[in-house]
């Protein structure tokens, strides 16, 4: 095996499933001597063989913990790739044995940010530092420069700064996406908004096909042409240019295009559901992202829907209601707006989220940088975020995308095309719950008067729970009840 | 003070804010002698000063906890009526002491149920008993007959069955409204989610009066006179009820109706909240009360949307939209349906999530039983539950409300109507995110084929999460990038 004996690597990296082999290719790569270790050895011999395939890179494998850290040069610094929950527990308690004072340990996985916390301060006893990363870009991104979140101590972050740097992905323009994201967990609460907010697009974009494909009549060639065509404009991001891939490929099991062959079963890890109840937690409407969970929960139950799907058939309730003639040249133009305007209202909603638990943690995260790193190597990496940056730096207190000039011009511009395809969606029975809740979360963020006066009279009607007046301060109660009686006589 | 060396109550209470003293004068009043305490002793002569005005009912007070514990017969019963979280371990905490082995404590606050499953725990290692009561009906509830929903020891429960048949509120053909709910927090957790449907109820019925008043223009006579109606028929309810009587009260401050009065700012006191988290960690779909809490977070930030409101009204988006001509009766009656479906949709979503935490915790709880003792007392109380009731008793496995013959049917019958109300409040700029989101949840869960194919297909291209098929089973991963890239040449 390489490594023992010879010269001390710069870093370490355990953990060596899709992920972790390729953010250690990566680093090897990018001229930095790395360390590698996996409880099964086969995952560590497998990345040596592609080292040296993929170039001879300076990458040494080691099947014991042991020599594995004690390849590496002081003050050490170990990137864990493994499973959240008890599998980084297991890692740390097998690596920390063999780690000395000032040495580093980061974890890099989805973890929840509590976790992260918690490790810290166990690790701070030890006199062990520790960084909660999250790493943004699948294995592609990882292998070739993905987006890094890192928190925790910053002097651990400034320690392997100049690897990190390199390591990311590289936007022209606006550098490399990494940048330190503040103290405690707050890495990993932002991989995780990330995450929510990816739930998003991806919903959104399902439902533009789904309109489209079930309304539009579009073939999967005209999907393509679509998505491949919106990728050139205000949409254009990873997401949109796999979705105009995906419609390009054909069965290799049967006829037709293999989109048509997959499952409409949705799976998920967790950072999901997080996402939704840190919002619920922090009083934040995110309700665009938690209509992407609810989505996938739904599509999960494929046999109740079929035999729903058969009741309401029975009942005249078909697939898609009315066919209706459609412009489909028009139909795609509304479409991309309807899309358009609903990312921004997801965005504005995960944006609110990290500020409210920044807020809440002292965390003190900066917005527009958040921006700046997801514009490349990342799921949700997009010129879009461009145009979320630079409304945060023209006013870094900016309350909500939605106010942004620049956006609030955007949604100006789109809200009669959005209107007409959620409509649209609602006659056809075509359900858009994303699209749907972002109009509705668009209509009551704007909205000066909203209903809940009698839900507040409500509230002090049965629950004496007090409201408040339009026409000055303090807090008020009725006896509704009473007072409705005595009418009533 | 009454009570001290005379004969041994029967039960006693802790906790004199507004819900535990009626609760206290509905069991005395029931005929079982009851002892009382509260920390502030001012409470405790004022619900005495009650009970000898409301008919000299066998109510005794108690500034001092071991006397009051003393005052009650063995073995003792002791509900506590506080604040939940911290007062509740206070209280127990004061009170354990002077109790005996074979004593019950039982919870009747809005506790997590988390927290009654703990206690429970450390009442057993006393040998004391432990109950998580739900209790809903609001003031006059609590006076009058509530809704109770107790959980935990079957043998407490048995214990005190007596008194809480005759405390509970009675409805005509199904009895009084209590019953075992199961062990643990369960009752905790039913109670937490009637207030998540409660939650959605009010959003639902705030939605119909919006669309009436904004679009359909109804005077506060005219919609006093509309709900008045509605709680004739399929809509009877408490809620609808109370809506009816919150429109004919005149402000006593200044002209005009009082409900204009009242702000547009909703509180919250945590359970919706729970509900919302909940579903989201079993994995059900509850976008109608994540509708609910979402809009109350955003009536509480009246700031930023008037803030909001100028910027777009600068835009060209006022507040409503399109002046739409509407015909009153036609659009009163169209709200009607889309209040009544989308209301079924809420309910099935609170009894789903029931249902996966029985099944997770092994519960075995009874939704038709559940139905059933909400039919009275508590603020969700409807006729509409009965039609529950009746559904799971046609079917105890109903895997979802909307499948049953007869819901399905109202929803066919209602569909057209809900879909002219949403696209109404739609193109009038009106956010009706209850009622949308019920639509959309309907329309996902009827629908054979949803276009989560495309997320998983996603997925699978750039995290290699795999894929089922529609043709057969198994997992399968394709080479999209690769195959893409391969086409492109």
């Amino acid at each position: 095996m390489a490594g023992e004996g010879q010269n001390l690597t710069r870093i370490g990296l355990a953990g060596l499933a899709v992920m972790g082999q390729n953010l250690a290719l990566n680093i090897a790569e990018k001229g930095f001597p790395i360390s590698v270790y996996n409880r099964s050895t086969n995952k560590v011999d497998e990345t040596v063989e592609r080292a040296k395939a993929e170039g001879d890179l300076p990458l040494f494998g080691f099947h014991d913990p042991e020599v594995f850290v004690q390849s590496i040069q002081k003050p050490r610094v170990i990137i864990m790739l493994v499973k959240a929950g008890a599998p980084v527990d297991d890692t740390i308690k097998t690596l920390s044995v063999y780690m000395e004072k000032g040495d580093c340990i980061i974890d890099g996985g989805n973890e929840w940010y509590e976790n992260t916390e918690r490790r810290a301060a166990a690790m701070a006893d030890l006199g062990l530092q520790y960084l909660g990363m999250g790493v943004s870009g699948g294995e592609e991104g990882a292998r070739h420069g993905p987006s890094l979140m890192p928190g925790g101590s910053f002097e651990a972050y400034k320690s392997i700064e100049d690897i990190l740097l390199k390591v990311a992905a590289q936007v022209p323009d606006s550098g490399p996406c990494v940048t330190y994201i503040g103290e405690g967990g707050s890495g990993n609460f932002v991989k995780m908004v990330h995450n929510g907010i990816e739930y998003g697009d991806m919903q959104l974009i399902s439902e533009a096909y789904d309109v489209l494909r079930t309304v539009g009549k579009l073939s999967n060639e005209e999907l393509h042409e679509v998505f491949a065509e919106w990728n050139k404009g205000e949409l254009l991001s990873f997401l949109v240019e796999i979705t105009a891939d995906i419609f390009t490929i054909k069965d290799d099991k049967a006829d037709g295009y293999l989109v048509d062959k997959v499952l409409d079963k949705t799976g998920m890890k967790g950072t999901g559901k997080w996402t939704v109840q840190q919002a619920a937690d922090l009083s934040v409407a995110a309700p665009t992202i938690a209509a992407s969970l609810d989505s996938r929960f739904l599509s999960g139950m494929k046999l109740e829907r079929l035999e729903a799907a058969k009741i309401f058939e029975a009942g005249g309730v078909t697939d898609t209601l009315a066919d209706q003639a459609v412009d489909k040249k028009k139909l795609i133009d509304d479409v991309r707006q309807a899309l358009y305007a609903s990312k921004i209202c997801s965005y504005a909603q995960g944006m609110n989220l990290i500020r409210a638990k920044s807020t809440e943690k002292d965390w003190d995260l900066k917005l527009g940088e958040l921006a700046r790193i997801w514009k490349g190597g990342c799921i949700i990496r997009a010129v879009f975020l461009d145009r979320i940056k630079k409304a945060y730096d023209r006013n870094s207190e900016l309350s909500n995308l939605l106010v942004d000039p620049e956006f609030a011009k955007e949604i100006v511009e789109r809200q009669s095309a959005w209107r007409r395809v959620v409509c649209l969606a609602v006659n056809s029975g075509i359900s858009t719950p994303g699209m749907s809740v972002s109009l509705a979360y668009f209509d009551t963020y704007r909205r000066e008067s909203l209903p809940a006066n009698l839900v507040q009279a409500q509230r002090d009607y049965f629950g004496a729970h007090t409201y408040e007046r339009v026409d000055g301060p303090g807090a008020f109660h009725t006896e509704w009840f009473k007072l409705a009686n005595q009418l009533k006589m």
